[in-house]
C-alpha cells in the first residue's frame, strides 16, 4: 500500500529530526506521553505557565493540547498558545479528553476549536460525536458509542473545521474531509491502560513535526500505536497483564522499524 | 471463609459492571491509581476543577479523594465533590495521606471528616491515629507506629465517624464499628513502591462502586492488594526489585480469580 | 579508588538511615522520582503548597527543587522552602530543568540562586552554560552542547556560587570549586528515558541526607544512576526497549551494592 510507504517516510524523519512537541496536557498521562515521544524518536517538553507557553511553542515543531484533567489555570494557556502557534506556522493536535462529561470540558473544546486551528483532532468515537454536535453519551473519558457512522461523520467535521479527524477505538477512521481511511490495528487490552489514547495524540503530533501532511501523521500516529499494542500483545506470557503489557508499548515503538509498518499495517484507502 | 467467597462476588461485580471512580487526588500516583482500577475492572476518570467536580462526581459510581499532594486550588473541589457525593448515595473514600506532617493537612483532613461523610477512610497506622486524635508521629507520609492496639482504634474510631476504617501495615485491620477483621495477606516490599497506599485506597473505591456493604469493600480492596503484593513478589528473579515488583502488581490484579482469593486470602474475622 | 569507597558507605549510610528528602518538582517524572528515592533507600514526599512547604521541609534530611513544569504557583513555595532549608542548615538540591528554554524558566532560576544557597546544582551542559551565563543553546529540555569546556565551567561557577556544580552527559563532571571529578559511567539509552536527570538529582538529594560532603554525595547521586543505566542496558533482550529498560533502572538500584560500587565505578579525581 503506498500510504504504508509514505508512514515509513515519516518514522525515519522524526529518527532523524527529532523534533521538538510541546505538550500543554493532563496529569494522569504526561509521564507516558513523554516517554512515548522519546520512544517514537522525538523531543517532548511539557510547559503549561502563562508565562511561558507561548515561548515554548515558538520553538517546538507541534504542539499538544489534550484537556484530560482540565483546569481554570491551565485553559488561557493552552490558547494562547495554541493561537501562537497557528501564526507561526506550527501545527496543533487537539485530544478532547472527556468532552460531554463535564460542561466545563465540553464549554472549554468549543472555545478551543472556535480560538485555535488544529491540524489534527483526535477522540474516541463518544467524544468526536459530541464534538460533532451528535447527540451521544460518555463514561467519564471512555466511550460508549460504535463506530457505526463513523466515517460519515469524520468526513464531514473535517470539512466544517478544516481540521483532520481521528476516531479511535476497534476500526480507527481518519479524514481530511477530502481522503479517508480505516486502520484496523490494534488490540483490546489498549482499553485497558490508561493514556494508550493520549499517548496515541503525541505521536500523531511527533509525526507532525516533520511533515506538512496531517492526513498521513494522523494515520502514522494511530497505526504506530496500534502495531504497538499487538506486538505488546503477543509478548505477553502466562501471568502477565495489563502491567507488562503497558511496558512492552514503549518496546515496540522503541523497536519499531519501516519493515514493522510495511508488513504490519492494515490500512484501508476509501476511493471516491 | 464466608467473607472470601462474598470477596469474590465483588470481583464479578466490578468485572461485569465496569465502575466509574472519580478519583480528586495527587499528581505523583495518580497514573498508578487509574491503572489499578482498570486493571481490576473498573473506569477511572481524573477531575479536580471547582467547575465540573460536581458533575462528574454525579455520574460516577463512588468518589475518591486523597490529600497526597494538597494545594489550596483542590480543598474546595474536595469538599464539594465530597458533598454531592452524599447528596446522591455515591460512597466517598478517604485517603488521609501524610496528616500529621503538617498543619494544613491535618487540618483538612479535620475538615473534610467534618464536611463529608465518608464510606472508608483507609490509611497506615499513624495517620489512623492521628486521625483518631491519638498521639503519634509521621515521617512525610511514612508510618513510623506499630500496629499494636489497632484493632481497638479501628473499632472506636469506625463508631465514632459512622464509616469503615481501614488501617494498612504488616497486619490490616477492618472495622465499621460493629465488625472487625484482619488481613495478613501482603509483602513488606509493598512498602518501597510509592503508592501502593493510594492504590489500595483506589481498588477500595471501585469494589464500592458495586455494594453498599462498605466493611466488605475495604477488605476486597486491602486483600486484592495484598495478593498482588505476595504474586509480585514470588514472580521475581535474580536481578529483578521494586521495579519489576511494580509492574507486576498490575499483571496480578489484571489476572486475579475467584480462585486467588478463595485459596490465598488469610481474613480473620472477629467474633464478638 | 578512596572516593568509591567513600560512595559506598554513604550507600549504606542511606539504607540505614533511610533519609526523608522532600521534593517540589515538576508532574511529569514525580513518581520516577519518588519510586528512585526508595529504591535507593530513602524516603520521598512531595508537597509544594505554600501553606505547608515550611513545615514539611524542616522535618527533612535534604530537599529538591526542580523547575521541569514551572508554574506561578510553585515559585514562591520554592523561594520559602529553599530558605528554611538554609536556616536550618538542611542541604538543597536544584535541578534547573530547561533554563534559557523560556525567560520565566531563566529568571526564576536566577532568582533561586539569589535567594537561596544551594548545596547542589545539577544540569545538563546546556543548562549548566546558561546558568553561568556563557552564550548556548537548548532545545526544550534537552541539551545541545557538548562538554568541551565543562571542567573550567564547573570549577569556576562552583568557586562563584559556593555550590558543588554536577554536570551530566556522555560525560559526568562534578567539582565543588576546589575538588573536581569526572564520571564515565552511564549508557546513552539514558536519555531516551524522561527524567533520568530528575531522578539523578533525586539520588543527590538522598545521599545529600546523610552527609555533609555535597561534593561526595553529588558523585554517588551520578554514579549511582549510571551504573543503573549500564545494568538496565546489560540486561535488555531482542525486542526489549526504552520500556524495559526504565524499569530496570529501579530494579538495579533496588540491588546496588557496594561491590557494584567498587567494581564499576568510573570516577576520576583531578590532581592538582
Amino acid at each position: 500500500m503506498e500510504i504504508l510507504k509514505e508512514i515509513s517516510k515519516l518514522l525515519s524523519g522524526v529518527r532523524e529530526k527529532k523534533p521538538l512537541i510541546h505538550n500543554i496536557t493532563n496529569y494522569v498521562t504526561v509521564n507516558d506521553c513523554a516517554n512515548i515521544i522519546l520512544a517514537l524518536g522525538g523531543s517532548p517538553v511539557m510547559a503549561d505557565d502563562i508565562d511561558e507557553v507561548e515561548e515554548m511553542t515558538s520553538i517546538a515543531s507541534s504542539l499538544v493540547i489534550n484537556i484530560g484533567t482540565l483546569n481554570s489555570r491551565t485553559i488561557e494557556p493552552m490558547i494562547r498558545a495554541g493561537k501562537k502557534a497557528n501564526e507561526a506556522g506550527i501545527p496543533v493536535i487537539f485530544d478532547p479528553v472527556g468532552i460531554g462529561a463535564t460542561t466545563l470540558r465540553t464549554k472549554t473544546a468549543e472555545r478551543l476549536i472556535n480560538e485555535v486551528k488544529f491540524s489534527v483532532i483526535r477522540g474516541n468515537m463518544s467524544e468526536i460525536k459530541i464534538l460533532a454536535g451528535i447527540d451521544a453519551r460518555i463514561k467519564g473519558v471512555d466511550s460508549t458509542e460504535g463506530t457505526h457512522g463513523g466515517e460519515e461523520i469524520a468526513l464531514s467535521l473535517a470539512m466544517r473545521l478544516g481540521s483532520v479527524i481521528a476516531i479511535t477505538g476497534a476500526k480507527d477512521i481518519i479524514s481530511d474531509g477530502k481522503r479517508l481511511c480505516t486502520i484496523e490495528n490494534g488490540h483490546k487490552m489498549l482499553s485497558m491502560v490508561t493514556g494508550t489514547g493520549c499517548m496515541s495524540t503525541c505521536l500523531i503530533g511527533t509525526y507532525s513535526g516533520v511533515t506538512n501532511d496531517y492526513y498521513l501523521s494522523a494515520a502514522a500516529g494511530i497505526l504506530t500505536m496500534g502495531l504497538a499494542g499487538e506486538k505488546a500483545y503477543k509478548s505477553l506470557r502466562k501471568g502477565e497483564g495489563t502491567g507488562t503489557f503497558r511496558m512492552r508499548l514503549f518496546d515496540s515503538i522503541y523497536n519499531l522499524s519501516e519493515g514493522d509498518i510495511m508488513e504490519g499495517g492494515r490500512v484501508y484507502e476509501k476511493q471516491d
